[in-house]
């Protein structure tokens, strides 16, 4: 399957392209590279040192014969997304190239209505060019489980039906996200569902929980394609950035009470998550809707299972409750569904100690690129 | 009460501000004008010659004594905005100012994104604003009841109390609007209400319905000051529409089967609707709704109705099923609430045969300035 997916130089996106090369997909990378420079502007880098585009292309191509083609462009600019589509003609577009970090979104006035704008547009730009270009082809677009917030009823994949007065109908699950990041991906995908109806696309809108690890099979064959660890307050996770916290001897920050609970997901079940949903596509005029996570977990029994294996391993934890940056609840109902991707055939990677050694002493190793300074989550919601 | 009319030289704006300074109000405009622009860029223009901006000022002021300032600018100019809000110091900010037209949204991509950026960037910036200079301040914004779409279930006043699976929650009631417009007013109450629920900030969002009629009391007290009465494809609306084609001899275009039913509201009540909504401002942290309309209609009822006052008056007038540019249901289960702004003392003016006739005497009064070549709607969805 001819399949270009955006974003292909980030966390997520990189270790997809790889995975789907492997598998014996056609694969191409559309990206502007603003995730590096996210990093000069914030004055932080990966945990692991990570190669410019065209090395981690040309190491790839040296060890397997295959070529990635390489976009370098910005998917607001529309001249650029119809050159793209006209030369490469995908069969699916696995969409990650949007601003991802809620604590960016939420640094000011200016990156709220940068992450806005850009997540946006760069959608409506990558519809409009599927219905000119490729309309027969497949949007597989990331998505996030924060769309949905943390409601005091069941989470379903998407969709509720709903009865009121005597009266039914299916309906877009209401959305109450917790951040002007998470709002784009709302607006994003009322956009998609809009763009299916209209103009009979297909498409599959992801709602991916939080996503740890950052190894996988494909990204380990060399250093030089090494996936990128984010650990610092703005682009770094729960899980990720406790594991660099317990390398550094810095306490682990748990935001208040730590009850926040969320869905999450090893990445290497991201990558096959998006090979799942592009070998599946939806029909034309829908919008598939799948919860891509695999367990739930708090932010506290997170920070507890680093903190039990790191001291297994010998390290010295502590933990710290930090004042909550964020407006959140920090105890409340969650229950989320996710059988969508299970019935596609996926078998999780469920979290286990082996990982989390894994994560551990992968940071160690990097120890001397950690910035203690960068782990507290500064950007605050009020 | 220091009322900022964002979009005060518009269709429901400039109305709105005659109203509220007739009520003893201190009423400030905000605009850019834009709207006269649109009608520049698509040939056309209202039924009604309008003032310019400055000579409607100049005219009140020589009429009643009562100034109005005006500040030029665009939204998305947060200098500008800022500027304003220092200077005036709003209690209250009536946001008109959006890109209001389905079919304008849909004439191609270019349309969309404006659209979408120009109505989010402006909403976000005014949010930000509030915050910054004014935080006690309350945004009465204009939403559409087109957010909802038309489910099989009855449409509440924003909210919408849920039982599932055996557990209950209050959820912003989920929707399905009709075009990239529309979906741009849903963006803008998803970021409105998260920044309420996170800053503090007051808003009500008003979810209007198709506004007909363009005469107030206080518009018809000068030709200076008359509102303008759009009849194209893409700005003019279902009854002021009908009312323009009667007395051009144009056959009265209904779009499909006409069964397509909405909620309507008479332009004298939209300026009665927002200064009810701005007396009794929204609790800090709260985003109320309101659905501003007053009676369900058919499109065909409607055009029966135009087409029976048209004939009574000597008028021929004949009625065509044009084929429906849009995607849309022409049958289905409509049903909508609007009691809120009722309970606050809202009387409605329900649509009469005078109004009718109110409406066609003055397409009449200047038949010369409407092009029939501008009645049909060639913006198509599909």
């Amino acid at each position: 399957m001819r399949i270009l997916v955006l974003g292909g130089d980030g966390f997520c996106g990189w270790p997809t392209v790889l995975h789907l090369a492997t598998r014996g997909h056609t694969v191409a990378i559309v990206d502007n590279l603003i995730r590096r420079q996210w990093d000069i502007e914030l004055g932080t880098h990966s945990i692991t040192p990570i190669a410019p585009i065209t090395e981690r292309i040309a190491t790839w191509q040296a060890l397997t014969g295959q070529a990635i083609p390489f976009y370098d462009g910005d998917l607001q600019d529309y001249d650029f997304v119809s050159k793209v589509f006209r030369e490469f003609q995908p069969e699916s577009i696995v969409h990650f190239a949007e601003q991802r970090s809620a604590p960016y979104s939420m640094i000011d006035r200016a990156h709220a209505v940068f992450t806005q704008v850009n997540n946006i547009v760069g959608t409506l730009n990558v519809l409009y060019a599927i219905r000119e270009f490729t309309p027969d082809a497949h949007l597989v677009k990331l998505g996030t489980m924060g769309e949905y917030g943390t409601p005091n009823i069941d989470i379903e994949e998407g969709y509720l039906e709903i009865e009121h007065n005597g009266r039914r109908d299916v309906m877009i699950y209401p959305k109450n996200p917790p951040s002007f990041y998470h709002l784009s991906k709302v607006h994003d995908s009322h956009n998609i569902f809009f763009a299916c109806r209209i103009w009979g696309l297909r498409a599959t809108d992801l709602n991916q929980g939080i996503v740890y690890n950052v190894v996988t099979d494909e990204c380990e064959r060399d250093a030089r394609l090494w996936n990128r660890y984010d650990y610092d307050g703005v682009f770094g996770t729960a899980l990720n950035r406790f594991c660099a916290e317990a390398v550094s001897g810095y306490p682990l920050t748990v935001h208040g009470k730590g009850g926040q609970t969320r869905g999450f997901i090893d990445i290497r079940d991201t990558v096959r998550c998006i090979e799942l949903a592009a070998l599946n596509p939806a029909e034309p005029g829908e919008m598939r809707v799948y919860n891509q996570f695999t367990e739930q977990w708090s932010v506290l029994q997170l920070a507890e299972l680093v903190q039990r294996v790191a001291r297994e391993m010998g390290m010295a934890v502590e933990m710290s409750h930090v004042e909550n940056p964020r407006v959140e609840r920090e105890e409340h109902y969650y229950q989320a569904k996710h059988t969508k991707l299970i019935d596609l055939g996926l078998e999780p990677h469920l979290l286990t100690d082996e990982t989390i050694r894994v994560l551990l002493e992968k940071a160690a190793a990097h120890r001397d690129r950690i910035n203690t300074a960068d782990f507290p989550a500064l950007v605050r919601w009020k």
